[in-house]
C-alpha cells in the first residue's frame, strides 16, 4: 500500500510539528507514505471562505490524481480503531491505487473534493483544531499499521 | 465553576507536555482550573493490569472527595463541540461542587472509579494513547470555554 497525505500549507505549532514527523518516521518504518503540505491561501480574510477553500483545495487536487481518496470530515463515518485497521487492510489487498487522505484546513475542505472522495471519515464527533487533528490522524494511521501487522504499539 | 483535571503520572512526552502547558495558561485564564498529575503504579509489569489500575484508582480517589465527577472512557457518551459546551455551562450553573475529570492511565480507569462517574464521556470512537488523549480533552475543555463566553477561538 502507497499512503499519501495532504494538507494545506506547513503546521505551525512547533509541539505538533515535531509530533507529526515522530509518527510519519514511525509509519514509514512500515509502510511506503508521504506527506504534501500544498499551498495554502495566504493573505486572505477569514471572511473570504470561500476564495481560501477555492484556492486550497486547486492546490491539493494537483496531488490526488487518480488516488483512492479518504477526506476528513466532521460529517463523516466514525470508526473503532480496529473498523479503521480492516478498512486500511481491504483497502492495501483491494484498491491498485495510492491511498491519500486529505485534510482541511482551518475552514475545512471545499465541496468539489468532497465530490471526488471515494470515503469520508471523522475523528470524532467534537471539533478539534486542524493542526491537532493532523496528529489525530497520524496516530491513528499509526496505530492501524500495528494492528494490521500484528506488532506492538509503541510510543 | 471549579475545574480539575485528574490522570495518573507526569506526561512523558516532551512536546505533549509542552501543548499541554499551553492548553492548561489559556483554560486557567477563562475558569479556576486544576491539574493533579497523581501517583502512578511504577516497576510494575503490564500483565499487573489489575493492581496497576488498583494503585492507581486509590491515588486518584484520594483527590476527588465530593466532586462532580467525569470520567473519560471509551465507551461514554459522545458529543459535539457544541454540545460538550452546553453540558459545560448547564453544570456550571447548576452543580455546586468542583467539576473533575478524570482520565485513565495507559490501561484505563478501574471499575470502581467508573462507578463513582456521574458523567461518562468518550472523545472519540477510535482509541488514542493515553498521553495525546489528555491533549484533547484540554484542548476540548479550552474550545467549549470560548463557546459558552462566546470569545474567538485563538490558538
Amino acid at each position: 500500500m502507497i499512503l499519501k497525505i495532504l494538507w494545506p500549507g506547513k503546521t505551525r505549532d512547533k509541539n505538533l510539528r515535531e509530533l507529526q514527523e515522530h509518527y510519519l518516521r514511525k509509519i514509514s518504518r512500515m509502510e511506503r507514505c508521504e506527506l504534501v503540505e500544498t499551498k495554502e491561501a495566504r493573505g486572505l480574510k477569514e471572511e473570504s471562505s470561500r476564495r481560501i477553500k477555492k484556492i486550497e483545495a486547486e492546490a491539493l487536487e494537483r496531488h490526488i490524481k487518480d488516488d483512492y481518496i479518504i477526506c476528513l470530515v466532521h460529517d463523516g463515518e466514525e470508526m473503532s480503531s480496529e473498523e479503521f485497521a480492516r478498512f486500511l487492510e481491504k483497502l492495501a489487498s483491494s484498491v491498485g491505487r495510492v491511498v491519500t487522505f486529505v485534510v482541511g484546513g482551518f475552514l475545512g475542505l471545499e465541496e468539489k473534493i468532497l465530490q471526488r472522495a471515494d470515503s469520508r471519515i471523522s475523528l470524532s464527533k467534537l471539533t478539534f483544531s486542524h493542526e491537532l487533528a493532523r496528529i489525530m490522524l497520524l496516530e491513528q494511521i499509526y496505530r492501524s499499521l500495528t494492528i494490521i501487522k500484528g506488532m506492538k504499539y509503541a510510543k
